[in-house]
């Protein structure tokens, strides 16, 4: 069985195909995000600490951490700023880390500093991106993500996506890493624009897991690009990955129909014992609370399921 | 490819690998509903009525029509109330209907009167039922919901339940009915009682769609009995069984979480082209409906997504 093992100073999780769904906190992170570039740039940690506790209580597994805050000169002004953003954050939460950056000084000026086994997110299948972080992911004993792109750009074409993927897990290997500190990142693309990108993805996870036997993840909300109420196709998707054999996602902990879809997931993936979590969870929740209005939906009031109707008749009542 | 035909008067829908999940409306059916039943038994079909209409403006593809009333002499009662609610039903709006009893000669009695191509529902591994339902199903050239229990009752072992299945369809086509004109329902346990229900089922979807090439259905909701904000789960559900090759279920369109998770399905599986049905559904949809608050997840103002960090730095935005 695949495990994946990701650890802060007092916390071990495992990523695996019969553990809960990893999911991977990506708030902190200047990317697109111009006031929290700010004020990182400034010393001013405010947004980070409360994206880390609120990500936490959300319920992330993790929490990927990127101060990619500028495009000038980054190998100078970026190792300082994530090392300085993964001690606050890890001062502060006690989940697993991902060390998350484009810039291989950063990476390894963070894994100098990040206690426990840091995910470091991420490697591709260029060339240089494989020379330069394969090391450091020996070096340290780290697992590592690897995005399925390479020189060429992305490939439109799936099997070929699955052969960068296959590439950069025989790279490791030459290294030393065991396929199972390797977590392919099969990318996502927009459904918006492209039908297929839903039955392209579930098809390469099943194959990433069938045949590399890797653990699996994704910027999850690619999918929905674009869209209207791009929450409700999140939502949709999660389960879908998740039966398709995905075990983690970088992914807004903080959206509660996103987070409610992993928790259901879990369970009928059958990685919520006794449905321990989801009780924990629900067990005050609200009828009134449920769903999403829709002008043409009016749900009479009491329309709570069939109760038993089918289950009766057939008898699955029994197997209570 | 697997495509069963069901239509009304009007109106012919194809369920398949191929097309839109098909939402087979449950709510009319007195099973356990005790003021429609009493409600029937007088004549009066208000509630059939708002049923009906109800369902339909929420997006059903089909109705199932159940007249099951009493236990008290069904063979008598339960044919003219059939057939007057089937009346009433295909006069009221254009979807197909299914038909839906324990009573042969209610089935009979509906399949003289219903237009178009009805669905019956159901046989199942029982040989009485076999020999008096699948004649009636020849005869009207119609096609019939399989549920996968026997004599011995309904089986926790999935592989006993396949063999049910198979032995249904081998039966049928005895009688010359193709594996095309059975929808078999696999049988949902309570995951609150069966750990394992969920992934039991997505692995009898499967091979029902391998092996036997056949349409599924179930009774959706009995996944969640028992448990709180069963909506959630259902919700889950819907895009793990469409994701493992589910095409109909019989289930309540009144509730708008269970709708979005199938038209989010939909565009993930590819059957709504260029997400037509999805962004007219949720063009207007407002982010502050999207989601039910927990307590310890607040979402913060504006946390939309991660507005392209991953994808922008991987170049998925190219794919635009």
């Amino acid at each position: 069985m695949t495990r994946t093992i990701v650890a802060s100073a007092t916390r071990e999780i495992i990523i695996g195909f019969d553990q809960p769904f990893c999911v991977i906190g990506e708030r902190i992170n200047p990317t697109g995000r111009k006031k929290l570039a700010a004020e990182m740039i400034e010393g001013n940690f405010d947004t980070v600490i409360k994206d880390a506790l609120e990500q936490v209580a959300a319920g992330a597994t993790m929490l990927d951490v990127n101060a990619g805050v500028t495009a000038v000169d980054p190998n100078e002004t970026e190792p300082p700023l994530l090392v300085k953003t993964l001690e606050i954050v890890q001062g502060l939460v006690d989940v697993p880390l991902s060390i998350d950056s484009s810039v291989t000084a950063a990476i390894e000026a963070g894994l100098r500093v990040a206690k426990g086994r840091p995910l470091v997110n991420s490697v591709t299948g260029e060339e240089e991106k494989l020379e330069a972080i394969l090391p450091l992911c020996k070096k340290y004993d780290v697992p590592v993500v690897a995005i399925s792109n390479d020189e060429t750009g992305i490939s439109m074409n799936p099997d070929v996506r699955f052969a960068v993927a296959k590439k950069i897990v025989e790279r490791a290997a030459d290294y030393g890493i065991k396929p199972h500190d390797i977590v392919v990142d099969p990318l996502v693309m927009p459904i918006g624009a492209l039908g297929s990108a839903g039955q392209q993805v579930f098809a390469l996870l099943r194959r990433l897991r069938e045949e590399l036997k890797v653990n699996t993840t994704c910027g999850l909300s690619n999918i929905s690009f674009g869209l209207p109420h791009r929450h409700g196709i999140n939502a949709g998707f999660i389960p879908m990955v998740i039966g398709a054999g995905m075990t983690s996602a970088i992914m807004n902990p903080c959206r509660p129909q996103e987070m409610e879809a992993v928790r259901a997931a879990n369970v009928l993936n059958g990685t919520d014992p006794n449905c321990t979590n989801w009780i924990m969870t629900y067990r005050d929740h609200k009828p009134a609370e449920g769903g999403h209005a829709v002008a043409a939906a009016a749900a009479p009031a009491g329309a709570g399921g069939r109760r038993g109707g089918r289950a009766a008749r057939a008898g699955v009542a029994r197997a209570e």
